[in-house]
């Protein structure tokens, strides 16, 4: 069901007794979520995930020396003295191409033809490429001098074996993919994704892709939150939507999971009962928290669980999913705690009004390069959040902003 | 094989008779890459993809007038003069939980219990909060005023019948995938993906996952490749390495796809197969490009395919990837043309050399707030990418910069 911003007055709990602040639910939070256990996935399906553990490079990379142009392998003592005035004679005794094994040690005043990258033949130590040859049937003639190793990649030139190529915690980008793959490595320890699970309740809610008819709406919270899990690196696990039933509900919050996300029933009302089953079950450790909207949002624990207990309103659902439940998702999963939106310091087209002693989270729209406020209250609005460029964080302290105050906005498209 | 940055001397090709801009290729490229035509994806599977119409609402959200707070669904009229002081009784007739209706009228003199989300039953237009009330057996006294609409939510607060909720071109984000729930949608029409064919060359390559042996290396590029085109928003194709035959690269090249990527033989040797192929069988718009690394970059067309030709070198791949294919890609697949990387302004450390008339792609590392180029050259030391945060370019009119000049990171950890 929809949680109630107030408490019906016939209840035997009136309201918050008092809220926490963002600030303590997230110290709260922050020694709940350490990384999950590693495990092991293969390289082609890796990138985005964090390393749990530093990959050190058990080969040298190029495990030859190599050609850097294309040319020939010469010993570099044979060309001393070459220039075009002074011609040098070379004889050509082969050619080697990339993947490829020369199967003879070049000897003083031979010559062996490479390609880029083809591995230098023994006996060579420099390679005179092409343009500084002149070329007549088999006899080579070298028109310019080398010193020893040039145009020569030496071994272990990208990567020498035994130093550590990539850091436990890394979360791996495309070219770490690509440097893995040159190592030799098949399967990479990562840290596990974290299974969320989604307690949608609400006997009013059909299931997404339904037709609204009579009394009844869709759930858009748990298709919202299922995206916002895989955003976060979590998978979510949604099997159905919930009764508003105490036994129903406690079922689903005992399944399987790592994470458990109660949308509805969140705050103090007769029929907001997750939160008393959360208390009685496990660790209720903050219920209602200083912030505009999600104030009715609660956090604890179910035996190795970690729960959410989010409002129904769409959108405080979204700004309590962004405050604590994403967060939690990403320390779980080895990500960094922050917000993964882009962020914009830009000036306030007007004024945007808050209140001390909570926290606002305020969606904007970006106008000719200034932040325009839409709206601060109106939770049940999800298409605020559409139309919405992004959200602005008052401050508790705050009593808001004036017009062409310099904010941050979080820009929702990532 | 691994491209030549220079060009054999005996071979008819004398290096790149002159190279194109980067801002000539975009201009190419930037002409080719229309949105691809819609397919329809179930909403569940559409988070991120990117619209390929406007979706307006068939419906208003809410379909009906909504209790805004837990209490009595009253007449306003009934509550007038009502205080603590004037308290005045009404009747309860019954209670409505959201997702229920009540099948009465609220007569006057009339309460009807509604829980927050619950359809405003007929005949009241106010809801008095169940703390405006004390409650004696089945007698209730208004203890406030109310004026009509007073805790109500009108039907179309959120959406109104027939307006546009989300526009054509717009990656859909999860509270977009939550409204579009909220008004009945099960499926969307999205740009389709473009499929990206991976064409990589190389007969001294062996597929990523195995141990390199002898004189042959592992591909780094394919996994990298992938895993950049998925970033993308593209599906990469990648059935195996191809030969430097060129009859295995042109079959290969000429297989299904909406975007070629050829890697290895991108430049002007006797063994670079690949431009030759694409100027016989289709267009060779773009060969040889004034940056660095990368120079030996090759697009152009075969048939309806967009085809990049990549230099095999992995920084250069990499390079020239972000500059021309990854551009392709989100194009055809409706995303913006920019980076998707965050961008950090910072200063210099040190001085950052480079060449008038060439654009340079610097690795950079930040240390201290400050940039540290890490190379500009090595285009074989793909750890150089790993080791890096990011990249600085340096334009094609600039000398290089001064230490402590601010500068423009592209941050490669997204």
């Amino acid at each position: 069901m929809r949680s109630s911003q107030n408490s019906p007055a016939d209840v035997r709990m009136k309201g918050f007794a008092s809220r926490q602040t963002v600030e303590q639910a997230w110290a709260w939070l922050d020694e709940q979520a350490a990384p999950l256990a590693s495990e092991s996935v293969p390289l082609a399906a890796a990138a985005g995930r964090v390393l749990s553990e530093p990959i050190a490079s058990p080969i040298d990379v190029p495990r030859f020396a190599r050609a850097m142009m294309d040319g020939y392998a010469v010993r570099a003592i044979d060309t001393s003295g070459a220039s075009p005035y002074n011609r040098l004679p070379l004889n050509i005794i082969g050619g080697v191409l990339p993947g490829e094994t020369f199967d003879r040690t070049v000897q003083a005043g031979e010559a062996c033809r490479v390609m880029t990258g083809a591995p230098l033949p023994a006996g060579a130590d420099a390679v005179l490429p092409f343009e500084r040859t002149e070329c007549e049937a088999e006899r080579l003639w070298a028109l310019a001098e080398l010193s020893p190793g040039k145009h020569v990649g030496p071994r272990g030139e990208d990567i020498v074996a035994g130093t550590t190529l990539l850091e436990s915690g890394r979360r791996l980008r495309p070219q770490d993919i690509g440097a893995l793959a040159s190592i030799g490595v098949a399967e990479v320890a990562v840290v596990r994704r974290p299974r969320v699970r989604l307690v949608i309740t609400g006997n009013e809610l059909l299931p997404a892709g339904s037709q609204p008819t009579g009394p009844k709406i869709v759930d858009a919270n748990g298709p919202m939150l299922s995206a916002l899990v895989r955003r976060d690196g979590g998978e979510p696990i949604y099997p159905h939507i919930v009764r508003d039933d105490p036994s129903e509900i406690l079922e689903a919050m005992q399944d399987e999971a790592d994470v458990i996300l109660v949308s509805g029933g969140s705050s103090v009302g007769q029929e907001d009962y997750a939160p008393m089953l959360l208390a009685e079950h496990g660790e209720l450790a903050i219920h209602g928290v200083a912030m505009r909207p999600s104030s009715p949002t609660g956090m604890g624990r179910l035996g190795k669980r970690l729960v959410f207990l989010l409002p129904g309103n769409p959108v405080s659902c979204l700004c309590a999913y962004d405050f604590f439940a994403g967060r939690a998702i990403r320390a779980l999963g080895g990500r960094p705690l922050t917000w993964p939106y882009r962020v914009a310091r830009l000036p306030l087209a007007r004024k945007l009004v808050s209140t001390v002693g909570r926290v606002d989270y305020a969606r904007v729209r970006i106008v000719g390069g200034r932040v325009e406020p839409l709206a601060i209250s109106g939770a049940s609005i999800l298409s605020s959040t559409t139309r919405a460029d992004g959200f602005v964080i008052v401050p508790a302290d705050s009593e808001g902003l004036p017009p062409a105050a310099e904010v941050e906005v979080y820009l929702y498209d990532e």
